[in-house]
């Protein structure tokens, strides 16, 4: 793997899901396999599970760690190609990772949307800066328009939970990525990177959500989506639930008059579904605190798999990298 | 060791700062036993002398270290059950130690005393809940209401300036808690931690401070109260000095005619007393520069002995967890 | 080498360079050097390179690393004798720097000029106080008046870009250091400190700054000082771009008439002469987007040997340690 930035960089899906449940099995198979290479942890914003399981994950191949926090830390970057620097801006974007480069044989970074511009965000206007000017691998802790770790860790998650290979079962899981209600704009990152990531796994996926928060078609392409969430979640297997604000009318949060938060008598007409989330979830807003910590949540699980989401692929960048 | 949030998680307190002493002398002797097991320390509040040390003796035990700033590098915790966390609460302090129950192998926390409602402060409010939820051993790095690895520390310099096992001395050591002047409200962590674990110690203690700064009579017990600073301090062999507010009218500052600061002067009556402070100290307020770089300070010391502390509890933790 | 704070604690700087270029040959020749040493790397200000390359340098030679955020992660420190610390001040400077000797075997300090005060600054009231109470070696990541590591990275990068022992070139290479536009007072360190080293180096050194901004005497000696940056890049074959405030005015920013940012129209009087500069650069102000990504900028590889700088003052501090 030379990259990680979204689906299209695994050329094996089951293959590193595979590998990420034999990391879980003996997550130490490994630990000098990162010996005297560096990995940098860019944090251009707040992280907690994506933090500390990539520093899991690394330690445990042995590789050593350099975490910025760059607003913290450091300084603020300009991101304008040719800007004159006479405002607050300290040091270009390019010339950051022209040292990271220097620095680090892996750079990650997680960089959200700005949820100003819709174009800078479309156009991944900070990640777009590391994979152009970077000459060693990058990985995505989360960019402006998909978080690509943690849907990996939400196949790991969706293969454990379900058998798969197991004969008795000779359908495909009812996946539904469900909007849930939230008290500010929140970016399409997961949503978008689930939808895709989910077309590649052998689930039957609907979307639902409010009119106005039809997700960008880029991603969810010919995915079916229900506009009623009740229909929606009709005999599902697993329930994803996650916010985003509108696409279409940027950033914006249209009225949602019917109540989208996910609670147990939502369950009822599902196929005693599994629930899932990202994590941070807002209690009694996205979800009921009876759900979070019912027995249909495998949420802590999903949160868990993230440190072997990350091993497997930075494991997969480090083959490349000592081949 | 199962936990360490107070003194009635050491089974026995000899036996544990004879082990510090142990470790003092060779810091080194146990650099595999944390081996593939993470520590992570959460800080909710700043830290100086607890961040470092506690990096140091899980580095000597060869733990793999998380640290995590919560306020800087992740997001604003919620702490009320049943909350409906529509306000700027990002994420709930249950689903955070749900997810380092997943990623690390010993917890350990600062939640300092928020100091604005008794109740939430006397139940240790944030702590309580590390206790509930979290599914592997936690340690306080300081809590509303005891500062354990501290008061370790004080017991171990206490320990190596009196010779409790010689013959020659055929006495207890007068150990003095003293109030010091402050200009805001302190917690009363360390004060009723150092006095519920020299309850512990073979030593006769006396606690003074102003009328109207009693500590919780739940932490003295039947320790003597004096209100008279010059009269507690005769013939002491040492002088703890420590700031703390009101606790009968929490967290007030009521007025203090008389000067508390610790002088040379004032160490006249003493028996020569090594004077102790668990740092940061505010010079020329709680005790004078002649004090603080005079021969009589142990204080750095002590600041030394806080690495020992931590690395005997570590060790004794992953005693329990290896077994 | 016993401490590291300027040009002076280095005893044969060719050696050192010699010993830093070896290094960047194999980094890990020294793997278990530090071992069961710590180095502390304590930020009174912000920091990327420095950051990042002191801990490769440090993880290269096996040393354990304790990073302190003072201002985020600790508290206020006052730094003045004898005060009455009754305002927002929590800990003494000197109280600091005892429990570092207590927890370290080497303290980095970084501790920027103030600019607010120029006997402050130019006394060092912070690093000397380090170099007062250490028990340990000391080593600056930048202070008040100088950028050491910094300068020795420069030494390396202009070694590796000129043949010093190569018979065929028989002059030495002309360095000018010129002043660049900024846009708010910056601080002197960096200038005084390649001023400073390059009288150690085999070079002809000439600086080049507008009317009012010459740099400390006592950093400058006898280099010749010339306000026409044309005249003085003629034939140059290193270009140091930096910017500075006005020292005899201390931190005023004197009116420029003339444009003194660096253009390719500018390099075209030199002898093809490469650009150097520390970083974080301002594009368009201090330097043109098209010297900064041009054939002769070798910017990045002077930020790649700031870790065999760091690394090489590391090792040789170790040797002391050790011996």
């Amino acid at each position: 793997m030379k990259k990680f930035t979204s689906v299209s960089d695994v050329e094996n899906l089951q293959h590193i899901i595979k590998k990420a449940l034999q990391i879980k099995e003996n997550p130490l198979s490994e630990p000098e396999k990162g010996k005297g290479k560096t990995i940098g942890l860019v944090f251009l914003n707040s992280s907690l599970r994506t933090r500390l399981s990539s520093q899991i994950a690394a330690q445990n191949l042995g590789l050593n760690i350099l975490t910025l926090n760059a607003a913290q830390e450091a300084w603020n970057l300009e991101f304008a190609d040719g800007a004159v620097m006479n405002g607050d801006t300290v040091e270009h974007i390019k010339d950051a990772i022209e040292v990271l480069n220097q620095y680090c044989d892996i750079i990650a970074v997680r960089c959200f949307a700005g949820m100003k511009n819709k174009e800078d965000d479309v156009n991944e206007s900070i990640l777009s800066q590391f994979e152009q000017h970077a000459k060693v691998p990058v990985i995505s802790l989360e960019s402006a328009t998909r978080h690509p770790l943690q849907s990996l860790a939400d196949c790991i998650t969706i293969t454990e939970n379900w058998h798969f290979d197991k004969l008795s079962i000779n359908r495909k899981p009812k996946v539904v990525l469900t909007w849930a209600p939230h008290i500010k704009p929140i970016a399409h990152a997961v949503g978008n990177s689930f939808a895709e990531w989910m077309q590649e796994m052998d689930v039957d996926l609907v979307i639902t959500n409010p009119e106005g928060y039809d997700l960008d078609k880029n991603f969810t392409k010919d995915i079916k989506v229900i506009h009623n969430q009740d229909e929606a979640l009709q005999d599902a297997d697993f329930i994803y639930v996650k916010n985003w604000s509108s696409f279409d009318d940027y950033a914006a949060m249209p009225e949602v008059k019917e109540n989208w938060m996910l609670t147990n008598e939502k369950l009822a007409v599902t196929n005693n579904a599994k629930v899932m989330h990202c994590l941070p979830v807002r209690r009694n807003v996205e979800l009921s605190d009876e759900v979070m910590d019912g027995e249909n949540s495998i949420i802590y699980q999903q949160a868990k798999n993230r440190i072997f989401s990350a091993q497997a692929v930075f494991s997969e960048i480090l083959d490349e990298l000592n081949s």
